[in-house]
């Protein structure tokens, strides 16, 4: 039997609302939201493309989760603790497997992270997904991409040039990757925790899913600073060293994307904090450079300046 | 030469943000709001898919125009005052041209109502937008659809059935239609004065963009109450009832869909306070039918019921 718009979303997509703030979820023109007085409402819109963002065929419970850990990974990019998300499904058809797994996907991390679904949009068309997710930070502590001053360390979250691996794996440009691999490229795991504990810490922050050379190069533009950054201490796995070596492309981690990683700067005086709170994610936190007042971002390789060929992924290049 | 998605953002969708509750417009990973004690935030996300909701190679002006007139008209529906939107558009190449269309129908409503675009996303794929339209409502004010009482009276703005039947036109079903008709379909005027004014007024509201009787019933529905609507006293223009009686379709315009009028309900003791407020706006306010305790819809023509085909647009049928 045909399942409406309606009975779909009473299905699949309507489940109760558990944080306070929200007074409205899903089911009437709008969805009501209070924010407490000293907080900021934080929010972020991504949508993802069948074919451009992930391939046909995709798992939907990887996509359903996929769908929500890349605007968490903004919000994290804020210092913004999620609180709620907005969901617009455009679909060629119904099938109820492929709506079971993807809604089981999607709320997997959505619960993880106690993130409601108040509201959203289901039409007909070619498969794209477009999250809004909402966050909430202390007034003036969100992490901005304007704060980094000459003479600050420059940081990365996590691994980086494990998506970009898998990417070439699941294209069948190379013959395997690992398990782990393909699980960040899936199911990338959004930097919440760290992004909270950075608040009051970190000078400049952003997520790197275009790349970290283009990334950090936002962050430098909105700083009006330079960088410098070394290929040896990256944080890459040896697949991908690997990888890089065989291919002759010792950038290829720096601008393959995907990586849902925080790129972040601290004064040099705030060292010892990170030290101290990164011992509590379950993720690497590694130094890979320093801010200057050159107005470009140079990366060393032994000590020589190299040129990295593409500068991270756009939609239109 | 080609245009980057960065440079895309800067040339067309870069407008300095006014509203005085956003902290941080476009160009960081979120965007920062504030909002007033007392108010709730009410939030709105509609997606429109080409070949679905407009037809290919519709006037891009329009289309920006549309694409946030129907999240508006769902704040009209809550009794919410615009303030913000974020837009994700899906584009298949970047055409200056048509960039440059789209933001200024876009820019034209967003300044009329001071609605101020705060974020987004472009992305590369088939064509789609995605509009979250953000307002706000004294806490306690909002219009649901849940509070129509036996015995309240059920009006609507403006007229009926307009967009349906240049709908028919544009498809070439039926010869011509009067421009008046395809403006209403193709820039629809959201009722954001009327949903103002009705805050104290109405005990129900819905925005009747998938059709009255469709849009009526979830009032119904979420109120437990029936109604009785007469089809004489229903808001349609003569080429409208001209299709109707042609095609033998009394039910065309409650059916037709793609109306951004509100359906509301009122007790009878404001009766004369929405004849009042409704002098000021520049559409009818159409007295139509009555709450009742029935638990159905009833339509009347010449106080027999008659049976209504089609019970509104859905997606997936």
């Amino acid at each position: 039997m045909a399942l409406s718009e309606f009975s779909l979303i009473d299905r699949y997509f309507s489940r109760s609302v558990k944080q306070t703030g929200c007074q409205l979820g899903v089911g009437d023109d709008c969805a009501l939201l209070t924010v407490e007085q000293g907080m900021q409402l934080a929010v972020s819109m991504d949508t993802l493309v069948e074919n451009v963002h992930f391939l046909a065929g995709v798992d939907p419970r990887a996509l359903g989760y996929k769908s929500l850990a890349v605007s968490l990974s903004d919000l994290a990019a804020m210092g913004a603790e999620p609180r709620y998300v907005t969901l617009a499904l455009t679909l060629p058809e119904l099938e109820e497997n492929w709506l079971r797994s993807f809604s089981d996907g999607f709320f997997q991390i959505a619960e993880h992270y106690h993130v409601d679904l108040i509201g959203g949009d289901t039409t007909r068309g070619p498969l794209s997904i477009t999250v809004q997710a909402h966050g909430v930070v202390p007034r003036g502590q969100a992490l901005l991409r304007c704060g980094a001053q000459v003479g600050d360390l420059i940081y990365v979250t996590g691994m980086i040039g494990d998506a970009g691996l898998a990417l070439k794996s699941q294209l069948g440009e190379i013959q395997s990757c690992a398990q782990i691999q393909l699980d960040r490229l899936n199911t990338p795991e959004p930097r919440v925790q760290a992004g909270l504990a950075l608040r009051k810490l970190a000078s400049a922050c952003i997520d790197i899913s275009d790349g970290l050379l283009a990334d950090l190069s936002h962050i430098l533009k909105a700083s009006q600073v330079g960088a410098v950054i070394e290929l040896a201490k990256l944080p890459v796995a040896e697949s991908v060293l690997g990888y890089q070596r065989q291919t002759r492309q010792p950038g290829f981690a720096l601008t393959a994307g995907d990586d849902y990683e925080l790129c972040f700067t601290i004064p040099a005086s705030h060292v010892t904090d990170i030290e101290a709170v990164s011992q509590a994610w379950p993720y690497p936190c590694t130094w890979i450079g320093r801010i200057d007042d050159s107005s470009e971002l140079s990366v060393l390789n032994d000590g020589e300046q190299i040129e990295i060929a593409s500068n991270g992924y756009q939609h239109f290049s």
